[in-house]
């Protein structure tokens, strides 16, 4: 990757970890880092980034810009980019849905180069504070490139990325929010609904009587709620339909709650599933080991 | 306690860890273990029982006996008690549902005493092999008498299984239905539902890019099918109450997912109960540790 500069727009959890991660592997990479001034100073001061911003005027430095909000900011910022980052320079994001995102990018395609990306890495709580450089660590990143993206844009992008400890994984904006309906959102839907339901049931203490099976199935129910109702709005068919159809097993399992054969024809199969999960994961962890050895090496930026 | 002998019906994951809990705190304690001769063997050879038996006619050393089977087998197994049990013997069992069991046990008033019990402990994965001394370490165990019940076998009862390192909690029959449908069916019907549809949704491979939302959401859908037929038989109503208030949640989210306020009006109070639910999970813990300095003794027993 030919990158003198970088910019970061958002120092919270993601954007800093990006910042750390980014400066751990490449200790003399210019990081332009934008956010408001307490947030700015609080990562200079732990040398994540290299030059504090706090208004977009700081992008011409970049020749890759990464935009690092929830969903609806993103939008709203690649509005704001024509006359500010460099002609020539490649925006990436991090948003939680794609769709929306790349069609929004698709209005400047004469302005800058862009690429949808998506880290499947998170955190129990947010903000800069909770910014680590291992955070992506043989964590999937995927890419949503558009018809028009470049592959030596999109190979620059896969080098950073796995600069960063990820592994990249190209993916077309459509598929991602189809999958992601099922895989995260739908989960976020049904862990949040379920701890509302269960807080309201058991009002009073009796939220002491939980054992470890509600807590770790209403662990995301912590999750801030504004990055939800951006990822709720701008994936509503495909979320839609994924609630449609897990009100549909709900429905089956209270109808016949005292038919062991109802029952069983919703946990047979999801016992299966879960086990394919493991699977998946376990291959996954390998993988992400395995890669740990062979990190494609960033060009021009390798110490 | 005055307990010269315990026998536990059903060696698996919770009968063996009561053999092995039970055994390390009172080494001369004489337990009788019940179950197919392949897994009473493996219990005797690893010392968690003194005695190995096929079948109940080895109940009538014991003084106190544990039915350690899904809640269909315990109460296929209560009637089958009378005549074989000592006169004066105390019955309890581990059932995950208790009205159902207390009932059952109620037509043998005159044969022996019975008080329920339901640990909450477990595991991810079952039977005897999985058995541990440590699995009820600072952990609830809910007994539930019935009006009939004597002080004194309660307070034997709450001795015993303060002895395998669990913190005994009374409550009846009817709340612990109650409290259990929130708590503990609810997030396994969400959990294993959750599972079926992401599966099914993501045929081929796609599980792969699943992240830790999902694997936590669904953990609990590796259960045991057969355990949770009888769960739902036997708390049909409680459960239908709980999943009837779930499809609400889940169909409003689902007709506002374009609506912030409509998506912040479950996040919003899910997100509060999640934080009461850590708070109270903290306090359980802190007071499992304080309870560990003052272990109430089992008289008789006490090496």
């Amino acid at each position: 990757m030919r990158s003198d500069a970088i910019a970061i727009v958002g120092l919270g959890l993601i954007g800093g970890s990006i910042a750390l991660a980014a400066r751990r592997r490449w200790p003399s990479l210019h990081i332009v880092g934008i956010d408001r001034p307490e947030i700015v100073d609080r990562a200079l001061g732990c040398r994540a980034i290299s030059h504090a911003a706090v208004d977009l005027n700081a992008l011409g430095a970049a020749d890759l810009v990464v935009l690092a909000a929830p969903v609806s900011r993103i939008i709203a910022l690649l509005a704001e980019l024509p006359g500010r980052v460099r002609p020539g320079a490649l925006v990436t994001d991090v948003g939680s849905t794609k769709r929306a995102i790349l069609k929004a990018a698709a209005n400047f395609i004469s302005d800058f180069a862009f690429i949808g990306g998506h880290p499947l890495a998170g955190a129990a709580t947010s903000g800069f504070e909770s910014a680590s450089a291992e955070l992506f660590a043989g964590r999937r990143w995927l890419l949503t490139p558009s018809d028009k993206s470049r592959p030596d844009h999109l190979d620059r992008l896969c080098a950073f990325v796995s600069g960063l400890g990820a592994s990249p994984d190209v993916i077309d904006a459509s598929t991602h929010d189809r999958v992601m309906a099922a895989l995260s959102h739908l989960p976020q839907l049904a862990a949040s609904s379920l701890m509302r339901v269960a807080g309201e049931m058991t009002m009073g203490d009796g939220l002491g009587l939980a054992g470890a099976g509600l807590c770790d199935t209403t662990r995301l129910a912590s999750s801030p709620p504004d990055i939800w109702t951006d990822i709720c709005a701008s994936n509503a068919d495909h979320i839609g339909t994924a609630l449609d159809e897990y009100i549909e097993v709900l429905t089956q399992l209270r109808r016949g709650l005292a038919d062991a054969d109802a029952v069983a024809r919703v946990f047979g199969p999801a016992r299966q599933s879960r086990a394919r999960l493991e699977q998946a994961l376990a291959a996954n962890a390998h993988g992400a080991a395995a890669a740990g050895t062979g990190r494609v090496p960033v060009e021009g930026t390798e110490e």
